[in-house]
């Protein structure tokens, strides 16, 4: 049985969280007999301990041990892995990634996160801290992004600040992305990477110099990667990636100049879109599984 | 038995440098029976047909079955990898790394190489072009390095940049550099990055900025790199390292700004310095032997 823990900040504490998982395990499992629980948590975890080590967006949720708190329920094997490595997980055993040697997923959606995949297992790290590829900095003279430093990929590529770049230039200059101003009817807090997207479709020309911005900084963080990994694909997923065509070349063109003319790139589309982190905790729980049996 | 090829560039042709090397085996060997020979190849190599693909300095060494070669004349298994992963296997084998369960090896020398070691072994990537670190773009505006990309960590670090951009900038303005012109007698063309470290030391305000810039500039590659994979720790070699305490301050400061808080980060300078290409062609040998017994 797979379980996807994505703290809901309309309800924010852990313990309205798990009353909410309580109540669908009940409704998923009736009579099923699951073997073991994957989770996949949006947040850090610590998974060889199997416990949480807090929600960004939900309080309470510090140092929960939610693996030993289902098992107790459940009295099956549980395991948990932090949601871009789940989704990483996925891609590799059922999507886009399916056959590959090594695989690094990216996510670009409120954040930029990432999961690697080496050998076929996830790659933690020393801390479990591993796969910010979000905070790789590609630009010390860029703008300031929310962890302090300049010119992360992710200050350059996540849709809300995607957002708030066009906001504040729509803001600045009356004249520019007449089309976006349409689009949202003039009311530019309703802006999103969407709205964006949609406009940079239609030719809005701050839309379109936002979109390339994202796409070379995803880019020169992908070439960085292939450059030092060189892995055998990337994988990308998340909401932004959906602006479509303008985006994804944008990235491939920026990544190919950025990796070694004999470093090898191969960038897909994540095959598994929203549901990657779902059928990773199924992924995770197989895994983990085999190696205990 | 460990034999390090580095091709010689006064010798520019494979055929002289197998000469030498096949006159140092017998004078090494003597009556002595090796039981396996590693090779680090001083250049990209195919670690898994055991060919070397060539040599940037020494031509003849293109596609050279380097292994088979050996094979043949000593009737043993024979190994070979790259200099900075078999460097990387030896400072985690013999050297700063020992007990870690994962490092990387970066050597700042002619160029700026790194080595991937992963739960003890070599991470090679998809197409054995993992750990180029050095070509990891960190400044989009930067300068044009010889990869053709902009503001890599080569261009900004290695021994030979650092000396280029000393020149430019002593021939452009006379009144700068007093002392690193005073240790070169005015001889530019004698600048290297000792001579840099040596000025730096002494206070030369061009010496002390250039080796500040490129310990940031390493700095940034390093904690780009720990966000990304996360490793136990990070061994600094080569001669450029050999600047000392201003340039690694630099480094340390800067990496620990680059990386999250949550990552740690532990850098240590080389505990082999020159030889652990050469004892790491011996971790090469005895690594491959555990593997194939």
């Amino acid at each position: 049985v797979a379980i996807r823990v994505k703290p809901s900040p309309p309800l924010p504490h852990r313990i309205t969280d798990l009353a909410i998982i309580d109540e669908l395990i009940s409704e998923l499992l009736c009579d099923n007999h699951p073997v073991a629980v994957g989770i996949s948590f949006g947040g850090p975890v610590d998974h060889s301990q199997g416990v949480v080590r807090l929600s960004h967006h939900v309080p309470g949720w510090e140092n929960f041990a939610i693996c030993s708190y289902y098992q107790e329920k459940l009295n099956i094997p549980v395991f948990v892995d932090n949601d871009a490595n789940v989704a990483a997980l996925s891609e590799w055993a059922f999507g886009a990634g399916v056959g590959k040697s090594s695989l690094l997923y990216l996510t670009i959606s409120t954040g930029v996160g990432g999961g690697i995949i080496l050998d076929g297992r996830i790659w933690h790290g020393m801390d479990s801290m591993a796969g910010e590829i979000g905070h790789m900095t590609i630009d010390p003279q860029g703008p300031v992004c929310l962890c302090g430093k300049r010119g992360c990929v992710e200050r350059l590529a996540s849709g809300p600040y995607l957002a708030d770049d066009a906001r504040t230039i729509l803001r600045e200059y009356p004249e520019k992305g007449t089309i976006l101003r349409h689009i949202v009817l003039d009311e530019l807090e309703k802006i999103t990477a969407r709205e964006i997207g949609q406009a940079a479709s239609q030719g809005d020309d701050l839309s379109v110099k936002l979109v390339k911005r994202a796409g070379i900084a995803l880019g020169i963080g992908i070439g960085n990667t292939a450059n030092l990994l060189n892995p055998e694909c990337f994988v990308l997923g998340g909401g932004v990636i959906a602006i479509g065509d303008l985006l994804m070349q944008a990235i491939v063109s920026s990544a190919r100049q950025t990796a070694l003319p004999e470093v090898k790139l191969n960038i897909y589309p994540t095959a598994l879109g929203n549901f990657s982190p779902l059928s990773g905790a199924v992924a995770l729980a197989q895994a983990n599984l085999v190696s205990i049996l």
